[in-house]
């Protein structure tokens, strides 16, 4: 299509030509930057998880091959981008050059994560993968890697923990489109509350300006970690969210229905709950990754429900740093992600 | 969960109790209507395409065999819903009795059509279906059904045939939805412009004072529909919606990017096309029923889009009336569903 400067990369697309850096099979990774790219000296890359799966399962967890393996894909395609899979992960590193032209506001040594996908991120790797274990999708390794103008990357923060900072990047979309739909005075029900994107999505209300803040958790002992944070909800409902009639009517005895509902939880089926919790004329915010969007659309029509339903976009300007500072300035929050990143065994 | 009066119909649910109408595998479907009910003299069902295929094959076409299948499954389960493929569909008929606390406006005497499921509508048939030929998904019977407080439903008018309003009702959330988020002056891109759907919503965006209205049709045929249809929209782009590079290059020549993008076409597919042809700050309206969720949200993201995505109700406050205005006064849009009716077989 073009080989002219693109913003989004197309200039470094070699095959098959003319689709998006994504859709590509091989990337121009090589480590000259246009005016607008930035170069980062990669130290770490962060593998999607179905994607680490594949690779362990296919080599039968042997740590030489799935290195091999990976090496293999970077070195081949110009980018890690697991080809049974189709997903890729993320990286961090230091800012290396920065083009006279990159509107990303990057400075040469600053520590930064990318919050785009690698499937599209131009990558080589310098080390063979050596201080690999091949262990975990945690990968240490030197090369680097070419953000385009419109790639997304945040600065990792010096008085954060990097896994606590990641940790929130990756969900960083949720507390930012929450913020900009609801209205002071209002009623906010997040669902998935003391999940990570909903404990940030029910601050995030909150801080917008929100007169309740309810918040659904499927079990007791969730309803518990929400106790211990005091602060964070005005009101705690268990139910299944899968269950559109409970869930309405416990919301409504909580001081609903929402006029913005915000859903965080990845089970699938929750739609015509949170249709239902939702006061006509209100809103939906679907960031499930395991919403359906006919059951969305053809719920609401079934229910008459006047609500505007909106995709959870994992992009809004300034989304990241508007989530370090929910985190840093709303301690429930902050101790909700350490108890999870505990959980889930700390760095990792 | 309850067995109070319910204005979506909760009290009409015998089995399991306490789920909502449309998951019910059984309804009360007698003729005695609460307060808030309406009672429908029914005259035709429209059977869901779906529904119909499905009876078709596994009844080998036998004319019998079908209308005895769907007469049980009315007498069995007090509605019209296939349990193998889940789809109902819609139906015809007469205002018969309208209960004092109903709110839909209705009075007894008028034809109307149902713009809710038959998957969550109480329905008796009283004629074993005696006079369907079993060949089409259009069964003209006798019987009742019943609408809640919450249902659906639109007087069919005087002055249009009655297979014109149906189809313009099939897809009147389109416009309506359209027509409230396009602001005076803007941009607005419709992709399938030449179909139902996106007729209505090309004309919807000119109706909210777009300044430059610009449809996107796959081939020349199409794009003859709208040159022979002056005036519908500003600038006719032939493109592949499924191909996001080619599809924005082209749209930004015809004098994009879009503030608002309505998908009216049924390709899975297009969700990256239509967020890379939409400005930042833009929003982008999914009717299609052939968007991927996920595609959306990490279309977006992967492209670094702030665009509002929106999942197309099907219901908004006086969308019928809207869509049937905007008919009647658009000569292009009507011209349009004539052709595609006739096609499609006119009557049926």
């Amino acid at each position: 299509m073009t080989t002219t400067l693109s913003p989004l990369g197309l200039h470094r697309v070699l095959d098959p030509p003319g689709v998006l850096p994504q859709a590509a099979w091989r990337l121009d990774a090589s480590a000259a930057i246009a005016a607008d790219e930035v170069r980062i000296r990669v130290d770490r890359l962060n593998l999607d998880a179905a994607s680490y799966r594949q690779l362990r399962e296919a080599y039968a967890g042997d740590p030489d091959k799935i290195r091999a393996a990976v090496g293999e894909i970077i070195a081949t395609r110009g980018k890690m981008q697991n080809p049974v899979t189709g997903s890729g992960g993320m990286l961090t590193g230091t800012v290396e050059e920065v083009g006279p032209d990159s509107p990303l506001g990057l400075k040469p040594g600053q520590r930064i994560a990318t919050l785009v996908s690698l499937t599209l991120t131009p990558l080589v790797i310098t080390d063979s993968l050596s201080r690999w274990d091949g262990q975990s999708e945690q990968v240490p390794c030197e090369g680097h890697a070419i953000l385009f103008a419109r790639s997304i990357a945040a600065v990792l923060p010096a008085d954060l923990p990097v896994p606590l900072s990641l940790a929130v990047m990756d969900v960083c979309g949720a507390p930012a489109l929450t913020q900009r739909v609801v209205q002071p005075g209002s009623v906010a029900l997040v669902i998935g509350a003391a999940g990570k994107s909903g404990s940030l999505s029910a601050a995030a209300s909150r801080r917008a300006g929100a007169a309740t803040v309810i918040g659904v958790v499927p079990t007791e002992t969730e309803a518990d970690l929400l106790r211990e944070n005091a602060g964070l909800v005005d009101q705690i409902v268990i139910a299944d969210a899968r269950d559109p009639v409970g869930l309405a009517a416990r919301v409504q005895a909580a001081g609903g229905p929402a006029d913005v509902t915000v859903v965080c939880v990845d089970a699938a089926g929750c739609e015509g709950g949170a249709i239902l919790s939702t006061a006509q004329g209100g809103t939906v915010i679907f960031f499930s990754m395991a919403t359906s969007f006919s059951a969305a659309a053809l719920g609401a029509e079934g229910l008459a429900a006047d609500v505007t339903m909106l995709v959870g976009n994992g992009y809004v300007p300034g989304h990241a740093e508007f989530a370090l500072d929910l985190l840093r300035t709303t301690p429930p929050v902050r101790s909700l992600f350490e108890r999870r990143l505990a959980a889930e065994g700390g760095l990792r």
